[in-house]
């Protein structure tokens, strides 16, 4: 389905090249101040065409508020958001009409439904993630509001090239959201030679959450890390998700993952914020693995929907790293997980600190609140 | 909640040293001939006690059918399974009962709820995960008998042990679920030493599955490989989810990546069967990172509900390594994803078949159907 | 929530003097042609302006499809459906702002969200029921199209006045979908009576369904019955919904309400065409009650939200009897009831035909098709 | 589905005559103190077997309390309760294993699954509301502790039979439910002499409930009222549901019907206590017709899973009016859909308090908590 969350749900719709996409949030809590300027940030972060490293296709994002707000404040009603796409070039898709695109949805959507919209990739283009952002937004200005809850993204791997080290004060003065401002003419040159050679790379997105109070989360099949690893990887692209520590885990000792609870706090967090499906109080830590797109000028060989062998070039404007944009896609899906599992504990346990004051408070670990663990977790 | 699935849903409850543990199967077709044996070959892969690798616990899992089975038959009503829970030695917790074991859930817990249940880690232990293997038979039975499908799982990786080769027919032969027999000693020797070492290790799980048709899955938040990463990282002790190549994506160009394909079918498979989210027809391959358990004998500091500071050591009887049994868990929650994309997808797209006939056929590729790639994925 | 149905999902948005007001479709099967003239005819049913009789605002309810349609066929991805409010005079409504108006959500809102869009009634007006009807002709169209399945809705009381026969061709010829087309000109009188007085009356409104065959709807909370309880009461101003024989029944004896099952058919329909939650075969049959507006020119005492006593006159356009407007509106629900619970059927029992090819083929009772029971059911 | 609720969840399972019945109650809040007797009162009232105006079936209906209580408290794990089935008479149903019963379940089971349980009806039997009471016991014990809210249910009519009063104090001394004590002995004779006839009769039965505060309820797909016709229609036998004054709105003019609001409170409750959606903090009143059942002895023709022409005549044990034992019934349906909604209220809402102060607190209308309008309102 098309609709994200249990209580704080969003609705999106829309393909590439059609009139528009949208979404509508439902069951935003009444009394958020929200203004069409509020989303400039982040579609900005989003967009393509703001440096040369993204796809050359320049959409204005411009939001339209239809519903759910009056005199700038959430009413509790569905806020429905609205872009109408600009800038589809829609003849550069019309010789892959009948083809399937290696590495594209094309071949299952075909499968799927008998029938699909060709269009600059229909519904599977990237282009829908433009309104996970928008709602985004709106989750973050609550869990900033009210908890204090702040989410931040960055790159932690583009291809083979790793961060020598890790200063979130500078992800947001660079096209890459790179945590090593020393790094990035580096990244520059890399990405100018992986563009001329008409082929893309994969990448690694980390994002962490900062205040998430500790109780947000369901047990068993609504944990917070199993919605967290189904917001993530219902993102384009997207082939791996990783909690904390995450595939690290596999070569460690009990000894070794187990974070001590001191009366200062927890000493260390390779469980990334999350025990038992539930937030601890900790930094909230995940990565997310993005593969590189198949949408290359370099021909490859495939089928067409008569079961003819065709070459495929696909010559239409796209990012030879999409994990770079995804950025804010990811903090995005965080922050939507976040303020839906917020609700959900409101609505079970609204109550419970009345019951139990005796809970003890416990401070994060000082001085990594926005970096990783000395020596880089992998 | 404790509902998994949206048209073929599991509900499970039971606490490890409650009465009973159990599951309703919604949805579930009718005519699928279902009895209490049914599930025992499965949940005695997933037993404890079975060899000396894992907790020393002995549950007879006896199954009762409480619901939906009719002389034999399920007849579309909710299948309830029972299981009493027989081998609890609560006394085993009585003095952590007040404790916050590192690692564990007994903090979020407590913070979520303001109470818990301490005897045996409550509804957070592992005992819940015996009611997604008895519904993933139902499960898989379906999927067998109506589309052909065949799921297994396997261990891919111990500490820091990796198969040297991958024959999938020697899984069942070993207590360790290990797809090279000639390795076996080896890790027997291993384990013994963690066990007497007091610690424990972590594990990477791998599944595929073979048969699943092209059209399965939903494009945007329904995704398979969403759902799937939702219900894998939903178990016990994952901190990390895969589909296809996973991480090393990361690291990989597009034109290595897309799968090229031919007339006689895709040339590999490094999307492991999934394509905008939606299944290829090929074999569905995901992994999974198991952390190490937190339950050691190991003394570890850490606090309890008043403030004070504690030295925990667990003496109830643990698996030095999750992920072992965690196999045909696994397994289960992926048959469980199956199906349910399977009904929801007939529910929407049950006559595309007639819309187009066009469609082609494409062969999976040979001589791979239950095999990684060559030189293992990683 | 704004979200109707499991499978085929509709979510509307909108206030009545917002921008706009809009509905997005998720779970359309794909494959079926829908045009924009497509929601004219009965969009054009339920529009305010057509006569003397209902509201004078005048809405053209031009629908533009924003997605889920390409080559004018559904796709299978969401169908958002926009249309803008053009006739919104907010002027109307500046002094009752801060009036609690007696019979209207205005005190609800205020206590449920602390804040409420006072324009017109905000998200409570009729005019969300736009967006029901337009998703209602994609579902009737697919009904109609692969089952033969026909929806037909007429008013069946209007204050003390009932038909006097039952003719449904004559329905769509009259401003009221009356069923006899003699007493027009004498509800013609009625109706312009009551406009003069400045008050309002209730109606009852029928809805019948031929064609739908046996089985679809869930036999506990999903009943059929019981979603359709559901989706008529959740249209503005309901207050009462009868299946079948409806209130009648708590009069009746057992021997005279069971239907006999002949050869031939059903002798009787008192069940309404539903037994157990599950459709039967026969003629679905419902009634619903609508109040009569609060919105009057006659004075009435009440609160503003400071509490001070206030004299409410409502100034606004509005109509003397909203049962009128609401028929094809209830069609409209009854409509999406039935398209989902089909989907829902396909998923769970889509093989079943061939289970059990032993079935029975009941005939619906003969010239009872679009006709009530002899001598009215009441 | 079997699943009633959106965040307090119950999932119920059992056929008439299998092994057992039981239900899974997930969301609740925790801290509520739960005992296995607080059910007997709620089941006793539900039970047949306590007078000879209901079937003579005996069932202890002992309720084992499986997960999710610890130490006498809810934890906020999922609540099973299991009730064995000790009285099946199975036999009594063996000569209709192949008969379609008119007006039962049996013709429209058949047609969706293929296949069904004919033992006592299977599912379809009342027998699976005995958990919707028991789930419905710790709903009231939370609206009770929590608001303060009392529901209380009444049979408002027997076939002819309407009450000549309306003190509640006398319900629950009679075996009917019956709210005047005089009555009592002319209802004794009725139903004696409608038990010798073989027949039975249908029932209205009236709940209010007392104390919900205003604010309660989504105002569009998931309305208070919409929720409720939903829950009682849902009910077995159930032809009818109506809000406040119901169908009589069809006959009323809007200056009549809408409650004026005075200083004070309001002046009426036509509405009853639901305006758009959402509670008013007035009294809740809803009215649920029942069918007489169609288990009778009197013989009457039907069909054969053959198509062969049957006399049916049930010989099984019946109640000659279910609309009584359906009291309990109703209330638990009323009270799971107030803590749903409550819980949903406090999700999104639960902070609106403190945005705005300046609500009015109305006064519910003097003298008429437990009673109807003076005069009946029909």
């Amino acid at each position: 389905m098309n609709t994200f969350g249990q209580l704080f749900r969003v609705t999106t719709f829309g393909e590439s090249h059609g009139p528009a996409i949208g979404c509508v949030v439902d069951g935003c809590p009444p009394g958020i101040a929200i203004a069409p300027e509020d989303f400039r940030h982040d579609l900005d972060r989003r967009a393509t065409g703001k440096s040369r490293h993204t796809s050359a296709r320049h959409e204005a994002d411009e939001v339209e508020i239809l519903s759910g707000v009056y005199e700038g404040v959430s009413t509790g009603t569905p806020i429905a958001l609205l872009v109408r796409n600009v800038d589809a070039r829609s003849k550069d898709y019309a010789q892959i009409a009948e083809q399937f695109r290696p590495g594209h949805a094309d071949y299952t959507y075909w499968h799927k439904y008998g029938i699909r919209d060709p269009r600059g990739g229909g519904r599977a283009s990237a282009r829908e993630t433009t309104m996970r952002v928008a709602a985004g937004v709106i989750a973050k200005k609550w869990l900033a509001e009210k908890h204090g809850v702040r989410v931040q993204g960055y790159l932690a791997q583009i291809g083979e090239v790793v961060p020598h080290g890790y200063d979130l004060s500078v992800v947001e003065d660079n096209p890459f959201f790179w945590p090593d401002a020393a790094q990035v003419p580096a990244l520059e040159s890399y990405m100018d030679a992986l563009r001329k050679s008409g082929d893309s790379v994969g990448a690694r997105v980390d994002v962490v959450a900062d205040g998430v109070p500790p109780g947000w989360g369901e047990p068993v099949y609504g944990k917070l890390d199993g919605e967290l690893a189904a917001a993530l990887m219902s993102i384009n692209a997207v082939k791996g998700v990783e909690i904390g520590d995450g595939f690290a885990v596999v070569a460690q000792k009990g000894s070794e993952h187990r974070d001590h609870i001191a009366p200062d706090g927890f000493a260390s967090n390779h469980a990334g914020g999350i025990l038992g499906g539930i937030s601890s109080g900790q930094q909230l830590r995940c990565s997310v693995a993005f593969k590189p797109t198949s949408s290359l000028r370099l021909p490859v060989d495939s089928l067409d929907i008569h079961g003819n062998t065709v070459e495929v070039v696909t010559t239409g404007r796209h990012d030879p790293c999409v994990g770079i944009r995804a950025t804010p896609i990811c903090e995005a899906m965080v922050a939507l997980v976040l303020i839906d599992q917020a609700l959900r504990h409101r609505a079970q346990c609204g109550d419970v600190g009345t019951v139990s004051p005796r809970v003890p408070s416990v401070a994060v670990e000082a001085g990594s609140e926005l970096e990783p663990q000395a020596g880089g977790k992998r």
